[in-house]
Formats: structure tokens, sequence, C-alpha cells
């Protein structure tokens, strides 16, 4: 079976999840006026909210017996419990843990996410298989990847 | 020129607008428990968000100088000032007066906006165009029309 | 609560799911000549498949205390009951009693969701809430909606 | 074959198809002021250009032997020589009879499509089936619906 | 002409296509019980299906007499022949011979179609244009990229 | 704030724009015979049009401060400015300065918008913060990524 597998193939496979949460940008060491300035209308102090889609890239060399990369059931369960359970239906500001004392931007929700994965799937996943990348669409608009670096 | 039109020709358009707020489902006439029963993680008190996304109808005759239903530039004015500045960056349980003791489910929210609507669009738009449909997709998954019925 | 709720208001509530299944298109009845004639590539003897999305519309009048047409949780266990267990990861000829004896094009797959639904909602759903429309995305460019009719 | 249709069954079948043209909104019975006014940056003397979404809707009863609407096949090759061949890559202003002498805006653009339609579909379709909307989507933000009122 | 491109510019084009399929994931080398294990409802011995998004990313210098990378007319016909031709409409584990004794996963779909379309670009394209990527959505949350790696 | 951002994390910001154009692919250099040969369609003499969907992206280390890696706001004047004025509701070969005596192809258009961009951006962003992407989607089938190299 799967002779196209005798030699190493590293593939990049991604999964989409999508969270609902609110959110505010306010940094509290910042004055009034430099926060309004800065963040805008985004900075309304009762928050605001999106639907967050969220695509995970993990690589490695594909498995020749199964033909897949990772168990995506296994992957699907750490998305679950690390993403959807923390931030899905919140408010990222004052509901998750590893926001505190941030603004939670997309660009230090799409670190923060990096770095609570990188941790989960080092439990998960077997040997050789990495997070590639992280990139958080929070509208059709606007979108942040992170890669580690 | 627009022959075309010398037959009184009815149709319908259709304008898109996006905003995004945060909400919480939570009717402090029940107990905490039904309301957990009802809502569910919908009802967490901090609350979460979405990228609500609009379409708004409207139907009448197209004008047969100008081959529109209506003005689109006046149309984007009033949804701009009716539903941008009203419902974008904010939390629709606490900055929008037309949701005060409402649980602004999307159900609720099509009905306020076709109520606000109707009397906005009365102003603004000539005889003979009426407002046919609200519709909001709260998620890629879960949409409600509302037609005024 | 709801003060808008005070008259009774209708809304179409849409669920989409989706669901991955092969099938065929051949009618047993016609010759093999027909059958190539009239369903061409899709009476390939082994099957193809699709990623079906399927949408529910259900209609009613909001309840005025919830601020919900209907208990979502509810509509999508039925929904996964109904139908992700009968219909996803299937054959559909060769799979779903339901569709024993049939040619299952997208016309006919949608008048059978049609009338499983009216049944299964009949059980699960209060008065006054109908099914009112079943589309099914076969592809972007292909679909077909059933209305009861 | 086929029992779910021994009753006679209406469904709505939608096929869609994209075209890629440039047009230019403007009025000659109307000063330049006038058409500046009312057509903003659309009145661009060079004119500009848009990805036309179509969405054909036919309805009529199943075929009991065939399980189809109508050959999709067919109304493909109407759809291929009615609209492809005769908007796609075409300035509407300049190439299109049919437009001659209209202010191609995406209200007369769906009506008329609809009169070449009801006119095509006449001839190769079978007794019964009839066209039942036509919607165009300009933009992800703007569409005309027209159903023949 | 094409000033712009008097200076050698390296870029990627990419051509979506989609092909509609069956497939079952399931290794004959393995007990029944670890392909269940491992494959879960993707092992139904009847198969199932998606609409496989297929994109093809070539890279290169762009032509300065043309202004294209390469002629899309002739990538076109090359996909055609050697994708839709190959992949569209069939039942991936027994009808295609590049896939006879794999488990046709998403993983091995790309290598698979990556291993094809080398062979196929060396003969129709020129010097300099060599395929980049190859990605395919299986659904809209799970897609593959492979880069020859 | 932000105790994430203590190590310099960088990031890749996404934004996008849309513009509606008309253009027409014709070389004067080559003869009407060759044109037709390599344009096909798309050298219509009146020009056709297409929804252009433009994704810029650029890279640099997260500001601690604020969580952005830049002014959003100032990006979107950047892109309105240089692009959307320049851009939208034009004729790409007649009224577009920098695309005189070009083919303006996909491919040309994501280079002159790289090159464009890549002056713009010394203006108005900071020091660190580099154009890292132009992709631009001519249709849903066919786009084109330049990367500057």
């Amino acid at each position: 079976m799967n002779e196209v597998l005798k030699q190493p193939r590293k593939v990049y496979v991604t999964r989409t999840v999508e969270f609902n949460a609110a959110h505010r940008l306010y940094n509290p060491d910042l004055s009034k006026d430099d926060n309004r300035e800065i963040y805008g209308k985004c900075s309304n102090a009762n928050g605001h909210g999106h639907n967050y889609e969220l695509e995970i890239t993990v690589s490695g060399t594909v498995d020749r017996t199964t033909g897949f990369l990772l168990d995506m059931k296994e992957l699907k369960e750490v998305l679950e419990k690390e993403i959807i359970d923390r931030f899905d239906h919140k408010h990222l500001n004052l509901d998750v843990e590893e926001l505190r004392n941030t603004v939670p931007s997309t660009e230090v929700l799409a670190i923060t996410i990096w770095d609570i994965l990188t941790v989960a799937l080092q439990r998960y996943t077997n040997n050789g298989i990495t997070l590639h990348e992280v990139t958080i669409h929070e509208t059709r608009k606007n979108s942040v990847r992170y890669l580690g670096e």
C-alpha cells in the first residue's frame, strides 16, 4: 500500500475552526486620549465581538501505513480543548487567563494561540510533526499570520 | 433610453453590510438555571460576539430614467447612520437604546432592524419603494429572515 | 423584556449543515444507453461524491420569553440524528434506506429530506413552528429548493 | 423507482454562472452634471467592470423517471449560448445588442436576462417548467432579483 | 510595452479547479478493527464523497511580450486532461490507476497530483516555469498542501 | 501589558480590498492574429472587467505597547489613496498612468501594485515593517502572487 509514500513526503495539513468572542482593545498603561487615538471604536468600553476564523497548519512526513500526517480526530480534540473551550463564547479580556494583561489584538491572539498549541501539540502528536502556522481571520478583510518567528 | 422599462418592472435590490458586536443572551425575568438551560454558553456573563452579516432587501418599480430602483448612495447613507453607527463595535445589550430590555437574539435583532429601517426608509426613499426583507447571518451556520409578518 | 415581541412576529430561521456522501445516478428501469444519455458521467458505475450543503428553514412566531423561534440545541440534535447520522460519510444509493429504489438526484434528495424532517420536527418542535424550506447545494453551481409544494 | 415522486413535487432548481464584463452607467438624455450626480464614479467615460455572478432559477414538477426537473446539460447549453456568449468578456454598453439604448444597471441587466431567457427557455424546455427568478450579484455587497413581476 | 517587466519578475500563478469524487479510507494490510480505529466513518464499505477544490500554483518569470507567466489556455487544457478527466465523477479507489494500492487520503491525493503534474507540465510548459504548490481542500475545514519536499 | 511581546514576534498582517475595473489584454507590438491567439476573448476591443480582490500583506515585529504590527487606519488610508482612488471604477488601460504601455494582465497588475506600495509604504510606515506579498484574485479561479522577487 501507498507506494507513493516510499520516499518521505512532507505535507502541510490545515484545520479550520471558528470561535465567537467579545473583546476590547484598550491599554490601561496609556491615557484615555491615546487609547481613543490608537484603538478608535475598538476601544468601546463594553467591548464588541467577532466570528474568529482560525487556521492551524501542522507539517511533517506522511505516515506510510495510514496515509495521514496525523490522526485528525486527535488534532480536533486538541483544538476543541485548547481553543474552543478557552475562547468560544467568551470575552477575551475578561474570561481568558492567557490574555490577562494584554491588548487582545489579532496579532496578540495569533501569538498566544501559537504558544498554547506549541505546548499542547508537544504532548499529543508524534515526533516529527511541528506546528507550522497560525492564521486568524478577524473579519473578511483583516487577518494575521504567525509562524513562530 | 431604457425601452425595457416602458412597462413597470418590480425588482428586489439587496445591500449587504457587516457589523461586529458583542452580546449576551440572558433574560433577568428567568432564574439563573433557566437562563443556563435556555441560552447555554451564550449566557456567559461577560458576553461574546459576532461578525453580523446583514442583508437588507428593498423592492419596487425600476425608475425609467435612471435604471435604478433607488439611489444606492442614499441607501448606503441610511444604513451607515441607522445600522453601522448604532450597532458596529458595540455591545448590543449595553450600548444600543433599541435593544434595552430585550434578549438580543438574532430573531430580536432582525425584527428591531426591520422596525428601525421601516421608519428610516419612510423618510429617505421615494414612494413605491418598500422594505421587503431583513436577513441576518450570525454565523455561517445560523441566519434569521424577517419580512414584516 | 422583549417589548418588541408584544405583537406576534413571524420569522424564518435557517440552519446550515454539511454532509459528505457518494452517489450514482442510474435508473435500472432504463437501458444502459438511456442512462448514459440522461446521466452522463454521473452514472459512473462506482459512483462519485459531493460535499452537500443543506439549509433547513423553519418558520413561526418568536417566543416572547426566550426571544427564540425555537431551541436551536434541539434543532441541532434533530439534524444530527436525522440528517448527519443518515447521510454523512455514506453511499446514498447503497446505505440509505429512504433512498432505496430512487435515483438520488439533488431533487429527490431535497424532497426525501423534507419528508423525513416533516415527521421528525412534528415530534420535536412546539406547535406553530413549521418546516418552510429545504435547500441543497450539490456544488457551488447547482442547488435545489423544495417548499413542500 | 422514485416512489417519492408518485405525487407531483414542485422544486426550484438554481444554476449559477459567472461572466466578466465592462459597463458604464450614463444616460445621454441627461446633462453631464445629472449623470455625475446620479451615477458618480460609475459614469467614468472609459467604463469599469465586474465579475457578475448570475443565478438562474427554474421551477416545475420533478420527472418521475429521471428524478430531474430538467436536463441540466440542456440548461447549461442555453446559458452558454444566451448568457456567456452574449455577455462574457464584453462591454455591456457597446457589445450587447439587447442593451443598446439602456443604462446597463444591475436592475436593467437582470430584467434583460429575464426577457432573453423567457424566450430561450420556451424553445428548449418541456412544458410545465417555467423561469422563476433571475438574481445578479454585481459585487459581494449588491445584488438584484427579478421574478417577472 | 511592459516596461515594468524589463527586470525579471517572479510570480506565482494559481488556478483553481474542482472535481467531485467518491473515496474510501481503508488499508487492507490492517485489521478491520485497526481500520475502524484509524479511519472511523471514512472507512464505510460503500465509500462517501467530496467536492474537492484543488489549487495548482506554478511559478516563474513573467514573459515580457505577453505579460503572462504562461498561456492559461494551455494550463487549463493540462488540468482538464490530467485532473478533471482522471478524477472527476470517479471513485478514487476503484477508477483511478494512479491511486491503486493506496489509501486515497487528502495527503496521498495531493502528492499523487503533484507527481502527475510534474510530468505533465514538463511536456507542456516552457523552460523556467515550475510547479510550486498543490493544495487540496477536502472540505471547508480540512486542506493539505504539498510543495514537492 | 503584553508580556507575550517581551520577545520580538514577527507577524504577517493581511488587508483585503476590492476594486471594480475594466481592462483589455492587447499588445500593439503584435499582429492582430497574435493578439487573438494569445489573449483570446480577453482582447475584445471594447474591453471587459472584473471585481479584483487584492490582498496586501505586510510583515514586521509587533509593537509592544499597542499590540499592533501597524496602525490599520493608516494602512487603510494608504490603500484608499494608492489603490482605490487609482484603480476603482477605472479602465486599467486608459485611466491609469502606471499601466500605460502595458498589457494589464493580472501578473503586470500585481507587480505594478507592488511597485506603487513599496514607495507608498516607505513614506507612511515605521521602520522594520516591510511589504511582504501582493496577491490579486481576478476571478474565483485565477490569482497571482508577487513577493518582490
